[in-house]
């Protein structure tokens, strides 16, 4: 089934322990196309400027960019870099550029997506656009720290049309004003998604549902991440986890407890796969048996026999 | 197979964002041996003062206690609190009392003792201790920024001694110089240790192997940790781990792979028994049955079927 996201395709320059990269092909939708595009068929809507010419990377995993808009103007511009806490990335300019009148148009042959991701934008365009996906199987939203505490109000009323949420540990607490994670996790399903994605960095994500929700218990389950010798950007790490845990889900014929699982660690192995080079090159040049090989990995991690 | 402990019984003044506990027992051979003692004999060396009468705790599981020297003066009183990141304690204060001059002698009825842990003290002592234990089977041991940083020469020598070293992310990475978790740990692994534990906090443990250690292949495994919806008390988390860990290798007749990946589970069961209550009371009074109740949640939180 075909899953459709909106977000940002932007530039970033990027410093990290490991060396910089400037001006590479950056933003969610991106990385979260990439990911989910070695599972199932992806369509995007965003918006660049005339500056941008970094498509046929998008093109190359037969990704469909006709939802791309192109506006006069330069393309969202983000600068960030990583200390020896991999975990936290220093932003050191954000230049919206043409994302800043983003007003996303949802192209007719785009209308028939199963699945719909809702990246980390303006809470109010991610309801605009779900709005006009009635029928859509279901839901994925992201958020960030910004919309949490400026734009509440419009940010609880989004999260009432998205099934599963995925946010990192951070996010989660400040979202429910509560330290614990799993009483904050209780909280964030009381405000409309009937899972909620935690992603914690390099431990890996656990993923809680709503009592009820699909016949499931209320038992949590983990993925864990697999230690890597070297980190060189985790920029992106959240997107692609979103496009591998989405892009798998998609491409099963139903989503029931096991497949979430499954999707749990794929998004684990994607995320992983993303922050061995700068930017999203990674993602551009594997195999299913890569990421079958890897997904082998993360399970043996933690398999008792 | 019996095991022997050596390290601080003490006292604990503890605040939490849950409550406060003033005077209460503590202790890193304390949290150990209470939690080991619900999977093998437990035998102890310390020392504590003359205002010391929790002695029945240690009684009521089992442990011997021959080895806890009673000195003139006051026991080892140590002060923290925990903000919300309860993963960081800020310490108040630190009484050494008769601690200061702890001289651990071994009790004849001691020296058959299979296994040995070397929990967080100097690591002079550490070696003192390991060196009149010459046909142990298995040594564990435990250390803590304070040596790793003024006291290193010392240290790395009663490494070499150490069989399975357990300590947390931030000591790894300090003892190995090195950010990277897998490369920090791959260093230490070359200081010594046959293999090497790393304790997550909330996110679990994960244990690493020298190559070739008993025919262990290099990859490593992770345990993970349930999410609690209260944490009251972290104090004795890591050293209930190891006590969980170290117990149940003890108690199985030959140590191998599956063995210590089982051990791993255990160690983050008993880790998360004892920050239910303040102190080690959770520790006092388990069941056998509620500890493998908890192994089998533990056990799904991460099961692909």
């Amino acid at each position: 089934m075909s899953i459709l996201v909106v977000g940002s395709v932007a530039y970033d320059t990027i410093k990290s322990p490991s060396g910089s990269a400037e001006k590479i092909l950056g933003g969610a939708a991106t990385y979260f196309s990439l990911a989910a595009s070695y599972f199932t068929d992806v369509r995007i809507i965003a918006v660049v400027g005339e500056d941008f010419d970094q498509d046929h990377v998008l093109r190359a995993r037969k990704i469909n960019i006709e939802g791309i808009q192109r506006a006069q103007g330069k393309t969202f511009h983000w600068g960030g870099e990583y200390g020896e806490n991999l975990n936290e990335a220093k932003t050191n300019f954000t230049h919206l550029n043409v994302f800043q009148d983003f007003n996303p148009q949802i192209p007719a042959a785009y209308r028939d997506s199963e699945f719909l991701f809702l990246a980390n934008i303006d809470p109010v365009l991610q309801r605009q656009v779900r709005s006009q996906m009635p029928d859509v199987k279901l839901v994925g939203g992201d958020t960030m720290n910004y919309w949490i505490t400026g734009h509440r109000e419009n940010l609880l009323e989004t999260l009432r049309g998205i099934d599963i949420l995925l946010i990192n540990d951070t996010e989660a607490k400040m979202l429910a004003s509560e330290p614990n994670l799993l009483r904050a996790a209780n909280k964030v399903l009381g405000l409309g998604p009937k899972a909620l994605v935690i992603k914690h960095g390099e431990y890996g994500a656990t993923i809680f549902f709503r009592e009820g929700w699909m016949g499931l218990g209320g038992s949590p389950f983990r993925a864990p991440a697999l230690p890597l010798d070297e980190v060189k950007d985790p920029t992106g790490a959240g997107d692609s986890f979103a496009g591998g845990f989405m892009g798998y889900l998609a491409s099963q014929g139903e989503v029931n407890k096991e497949v979430l699982k499954r999707a749990m660690f794929y998004g684990g192995v994607m995320g992983s796969f993303a922050v061995e080079r700068f930017g999203p090159e990674r993602l551009t040049q594997l195999t299913r048996d890569e990421i079958d090989a890897r997904f082998q990995l993360f399970r043996e991690l933690t398999h008792l026999s």
